[in-house]
C-alpha cells in the first residue's frame, strides 16, 4: 500500500521570519511558528508550524510530518506537545501556551485538552475541521476536567496566505504532471 | 518539575485470557484489547488497552504509556494507530477497525477520525471525557470530511471491573502510603 508516486519538490517561495527576540508577545511566538511552517514547506509538507511558550521561552518548536512519517498523528500541534512535555519532565503542560499557524483539528484540539495547556493560539481559522471555535468548541465541553483558554487571529493574513499558495501551487502543479491525487487538501486539517 | 515521588507497584489480581484464534469476531479483538489494558497494569499504567484489525488480524497492539513517557499523546489508541499506519505503510487506514477497551477520549477520538479509521469498537461508555457518543459524537460533525462507524459493549463488564479495580486499589495504596496525588484519575480519560 506504499504509495508509489514520487512527490516532486515545489520550492517554497516565501522567506523565514526574523523576529526580535527583545518582544516575547504573541507576534514573536507566532511568527516561530510560520518559520516552522516553512520548513514544512521546504520539507514538502502541508505548511503548517507549532511552537510551545513556558516562562516567556519557545521550549518546542514542530511542524507538519504526515506525509514523511505516513502517520496521521504526526500533526505540527502533536509533535509539538510532545517535545514540550519532555522539556517540562511532566504530562499535564498547564503553564504552557501553544501557538499554531491553523486552527486545531479535533485531534490536536483534543490532545490540547488531554496536555492541559493553559492556552492555545492559532492564526488562521477553520470553519471546517476546526475544533476550537470553527465548526464545534471543544474547549467548552462542560464535563471537561480543565479549562483551555483560546484565541486566534495572530499573523492570519500572513499564515493563510502561506497554507492557499501551497495548495495553489500543488494543483498547478499536479495538473501539468497529470499525477492523480498527489493533493491532499483534506490533511491539512 | 519531575515527579520525584516513586510510583509503588500494584500487582495485577486479572489474569490474561486466551481466546481462540478461530474466532476472529469482535470478542476476540476486544479480548487482545483487554490483555494489552493488563500489560498496561503490570506497567503500572492505567489499565486501557487498545487492538487494530485489518483483514481479520490484529496489526497493532498498544497499552497506554502517558506516565512511563511523561507524554500526554501515548494513551492506547495513538500509540496502535501509529503502529498500524507503520504497517500498512500509509497514513490513511480506511480498511482498519480500532479495538479499545474504554470510550475514546477527545484526542484519541479526533485521531481516529483523522486516520480515517473505518470503525471503532469500544468496550466501557465515558459519559464525562468519551467523545464517540459518551459526552459528545465528534464523529457525527457534519463538515467532517470521513465517515467513522462507531460500536460499544464488547466485554464491557470485564473491561470496567478491570478500570475500576485498579482505581480502587490505587486509591487505598495512596491512603495507606499518605502519597498525596500518587493518582490521577483524570488521565483514565
Amino acid at each position: 500500500m506504499e504509495d508509489s508516486q514520487p512527490r516532486a519538490l515545489l520550492p517554497c517561495p516565501y522567506p523565514k521570519l526574523f523576529p526580535s527576540q527583545l518582544n516575547r508577545d504573541d507576534q514573536f511566538f507566532m511568527q516561530l511558528a510560520y518559520n516552522q511552517a516553512i520548513d514544512a514547506w521546504r520539507a514538502d509538507e502541508t505548511p503548517i508550524g507549532a511552537v510551545i511558550e513556558f516562562n516567556g521561552e519557545p521550549i518546542a518548536h514542530a511542524f507538519n510530518r504526515v506525509d514523511a512519517t505516513k502517520d496521521p498523528t504526526a500533526h505540527a500541534e502533536m509533535l509539538a506537545i510532545t517535545k514540550a512535555a519532555n522539556f517540562i519532565g511532566d504530562w499535564r503542560l498547564n503553564e504552557c501556551r501553544l501557538y499554531v499557524t491553523k486552527e486545531p483539528c479535533p485531534m490536536c484540539a483534543g490532545a490540547s485538552i488531554m496536555a492541559r495547556l493553559k492556552e492555545v493560539v492559532f492564526a488562521v481559522p477553520d470553519p471546517k475541521m476546526g475544533y476550537l471555535g470553527g465548526v464545534l468548541e471543544a474547549h467548552a465541553t462542560p464535563s471537561l476536567n480543565h479549562r483551555l483558554n483560546v484565541r486566534s487571529g495572530i499573523l492570519e493574513d500572513q499564515c493563510r496566505e502561506l497554507i492557499q499558495a501551497y495548495f495553489r501551487l500543488k494543483r498547478v502543479q499536479s495538473k501539468n504532471a497529470h499525477v492523480p491525487n498527489a493533493i491532499d487538501e483534506d490533511q491539512l486539517t
